[in-house]
C-alpha cells in the first residue's frame, strides 16, 4: 500500500516554514502498513496541483494533501479539486453550523470568506475538522483514495490519527504491523548493527529491523507484517528478547514513548519528585517534561539561571565556586543541583551550565563543553560532555545526555532501595 | 527561472528525519532570483530517480538533487546518473587526491567503497567538497542545469553558498526579487484580507502578497520580480507603507525575524533585561528566548514555578493570594511577575499562568484559561486569554500572546520614554 504525499503552499516553496506534517505523517503511515513512495511540495497554483495529482496517482493508492486550504485568495485548492472531480461546490450545513459555532466561541463576527469555508465539493466526503475551520474533504476516484486537509499541525494531526488512519484502515484490507522499540544509547549505530549481526540475519523476511538514530540515542524498531495478530506479537517478542538480552547495558527502554515522558512515568510510579537548574539548555529540558499531561505530578519547576546573579540568588551557588572554577565546571553544576534539591524541595534535581554557542567558548571551555549534574538528596553526581558547535544541537543533545543521567541514577537507586 | 529540489533517500520518507535542507535551499534561491517550483522526496531506487528527473525538467530549469550519495548508498544515485546522461563513470584523479587526503587528516585507512566516490560520470563538471568525500556533480542537459550533491547539510550548505549559486548566476541572466514581511498581530487572516483588499487589488501583476498566519500572528509577505531593482524596492516600500497605514495598529513588525528575537534586538538596543516566571508554559518562553545567540545581554534568567510552593519560595506569591484568587488568576500572575523583576533584579519580567490542559479545567477556569502579567519596575499589568483544548497549542499560543504583551509594553514605554 503505497501513499503519496502533496504539500500545498508557497511558505514551503520560499523556506519560510520547514515541512515537519511530512515527517510525522510518515511515521504514522508507516505504523500501520502504509509505505510513502513520494513527498511532493507545490506551489498553490491550479494547474501544478492537477498535474501533481495526476502524478501522485500513477505512483500510490493513496493521496494525502495538506495546506492550501486557508480562507484567503491565496489559497485555491478547494476550488481546483471541484473542477478536477467535476463536482461543483456545495453549501455544507453541517460544516458550516461548525464554523458558526466556531466563531461564536470565539467572540468574533463571521465574513463572507469564512462562509465560504463551509463551501465543499459535492460528492466528496465531508470530515468535520474539530479543531478548525476548514473541513477535510475525502474522495474516491478510480480506485484511489484522495484527502485534502488543512497544513496547521495540530488540525492535520488530530484528523489524520483520529479519521484519515482509522478510515484508510476500515476501507483496505490492511496487514496487521506490530512494531517494537528498544531505545538504546551509549553505542553507535554500526557498531549496535555488529553487535546484533547475526540476530539481524537472522530475521524472517516479514520482519524487519530499523535503526533510528537521534542525539546520541538510537531506537531500534522491530517491524511485523501479516494476517495472524497473535503469531506476530510472539515472534516480535522472542526477537525483542533477544537483542535486549545482547545489548543488554546499552538497553533504556522497550516502551514507544518519548524519553522524558518514560522518567516521568518511572519518578511517578514511585512518587518521586523532580525540578531543574538550567543554564546552557534555557528552559528545553522543561519544557520537554511539561509538554506532557500530568507533568505536574513529577517535575515541580526549576530555575533558568542564565546570568551568574541568579545562579548565587536562586540557587545558591557561592561567589567562590564561580569565581574559581567558571560557570562552566564540575563544581558549579553539582552546586546548581544541590541549590535545586534544597531551594525547591524535590528528590531529584539536575543542572546543566555549559558553553553552548557560537560564541562564549575559549581555549580551555570550546563551544559545545557542557557539565551536567544530577543530585538527589543522598548524592551528587556530574559528568563533563563534548558537543559539538552549531547552538540548538547542543542544546538538545545536552538535553538527552541530562535525561540519560537521571535515568541511570534512578535505575540504580530504584534498583538499591 | 525555476528550480526544483530533489532529495533522495528513504529517510525522509519514513519520518526519520525532517528535511531541513529544501526550506534552506529555498531561502537561498529565492534572494537570487530563482523560484523553487517543487519539491520532490523520493527513494533511493533507480526507476524512481529517473522519473523524477523526468518530470522535474519539464517543469523548472535547475535541478537540484540531494543526498543518496553515502558510500554505501552511493552506487545508486551516481550510477543511474551515469546511465541516464549517457555517461559511463571514470575515476576523477583529482577527486582520489581529496578523498585521500581527507582519510589521511582523519587517520583512518581507505577501503573500496571510498575509492568508489571518487568516480563520476565522464562529461560532468566536478564540483570539489571541502568538507566532505563525495564530489559535487554538475550536468547541462538540453539546456536545463541538473546538480547532484551531498545530503549533509554542511556539506550542502557550503557547495550551494560558495558553488552552485555562484554559477547559477553566472549562467542565467537572473531577475531581481525583492521581499517585505509585515508581522501584525490582533486581526485574523480574512479580516486582514478584508481591511487590504483594495490595496491587494490593485497590486501590479509582478508584485505579490502572501498570508502566512501562525499561532494568532498573521505574516504579509510582498515579493515583486523585475529587471530594475531600485524600481523594485521603491515599489514595494510604496506598498509596504500603504499596508502598514491601513492597519497601523495591527503592525508588529516589519523586519523579518523570530518575534522573540525582535523582542531581544529591541531591548538590547536599549539596554533592558529581562526575566520570566513561567508556570503553564514550563520553559518554553525561556527556550525561546535562548535559542538565540546573544540572548544572555537581555535575558537573564527564570523561574518555572509548576508547584504553587514554589511560586511562594521562588517568586514570593503570597500563600494568601493563591488561597483566595487561585493559581490561575490576575492577582497571582501579577505577584508572579513583581516576584520575577524584584528577585531577579530586571527591567521587566513576563509571568504565565494558566490551565494548560487537557486535564486541570473547572467550570469558572476551563482548559485554556490563561492569565500574563507584566511587569516592569513602575507597573505592572495582567490580562485573561481563553485558548482551546490543546495543551502544546494553549502553551505555544501563551507563549505567543506573552511576546504580544511584552512588546506593546515596551513600545508604549520606549514612546514615553
Amino acid at each position: 500500500m503505497f501513499a503519496e504525499i502533496i504539500t500545498i503552499g508557497d511558505e514551503i516553496l520560499i523556506g519560510q516554514i520547514v515541512d515537519t506534517n511530512s515527517a510525522w505523517m510518515g511515521i504514522e503511515l508507516n505504523k500501520v502498513g502504509v509505505k510513502v513512495k513520494q513527498i511532493t511540495s507545490i506551489s498553490d497554483d491550479a494547474e501544478h496541483i492537477v498535474s501533481a495529482l495526476d502524478e501522485a496517482q500513477k505512483r500510490a493508492d493513496i493521496i494525502l494533501i495538506t495546506g492550501g486550504l486557508g480562507p484567503t485568495k491565496d489559497d485555491i485548492t478547494k476550488h481546483t479539486l471541484s473542477k478536477y472531480f467535476n463536482m461543483p461546490l456545495r453549501l455544507d450545513e453541517e460544516t458550516l453550523a461548525h464554523v458558526k459555532l466556531f466563531f461564536e466561541k470565539l467572540n468574533r463576527p463571521m465574513i463572507d470568506v469564512n462562509i465560504k469555508q463551509a463551501e465543499v465539493p459535492d460528492g466528496c466526503t465531508v470530515i468535520k475538522n474539530q479543531n478548525g475551520t476548514a473541513p477535510c474533504m475525502w474522495f474516491e476516484h478510480n480506485g484511489k483514495i484522495i484527502v485534502s486537509m488543512p497544513g496547521v499541525p495540530f488540525e492535520m494531526k488530530y484528523l489524520m490519527q483520529d479519521e484519515i488512519i482509522p478510515r484508510i484502515q476500515q476501507r483496505f484490507q490492511m496487514p496487521f504491523i506490530v512494531h517494537q522499540t528498544i531505545l538504546t544509547a551509549g553505542l553507535g549505530e554500526s557498531f549496535l548493527a555488529q553487535e546484533i549481526a547475526d540476530i539481524e540475519d537472522a530475521l524472517p523476511s516479514h520482519i524487519k529491523l530499523a535503526y533510528l538514530p537521534k542525539l546520541g540515542l538510537v531506537r531500534l524498531r522491530l517491524s511485523a507484517t501479516g494476517s495472524d495478530e497473535p503469531a506476530l506479537l510472539a515472534e516480535v517478542a522472542f526477537y525483542t528478547k533477544k537483542i535486549v538480552e545482547r545489548v543488554e547495558k546499552f538497553v533504556v527502554l522497550t516502551e514507544d514513548v518519548p524519553f522524558e515522558k518514560a522518567i516521568l512515568n518511572l519518578m511517578g510510579k514511585h512518587g518521586l519528585t523532580l525540578s531543574l537548574a538550567e543554564s546552557c539548555t534555557g528552559g528545553y529540558i522543561s519544557h520537554l517534561f511539561t509538554q506532557h499531561s500530568g507533568s505536574s505530578a513529577v517535575f515541580q519547576g526549576g530555575a533558568v539561571t542564565y546570568s551568574n546573579a541568579l545562579k548565587q540568588t536562586v540557587l545558591g551557588v557561592k561567589e567562590e565556586t564561580l569565581v574559581t572554577f567558571g560557570a562552566v565546571s564540575e563544581q558549579t553544576a553539582k552546586e546548581m543541583a544541590l541549590g535545586a534539591v534544597n531551594n525547591f524541595k524535590t528528590d531529584y534535581a539536575i543542572a546543566v551550565t555549559g558553553v553552548a554557542g557560537p560564541d562564549g567558548g575559549t581555549a580551555e571551555k570550546p563551544v559545545g563543553t557542557v557539565w551536567i549534574a544530577v543530585a538527589s538528596k543522598a548524592e551528587v553526581n556530574a559528568k563533563m560532555y563534548k558537543f559539538a558547535s552549531q547552538r540548538l544541537q547542543n542544546i538538545e543533545r545536552a538535553a538527552m545526555a541530562a535525561l540519560m543521567m537521571l535515568f541511570v541514577q534512578l535505575k540504580q537507586d530504584l534498583k538499591g532501595g
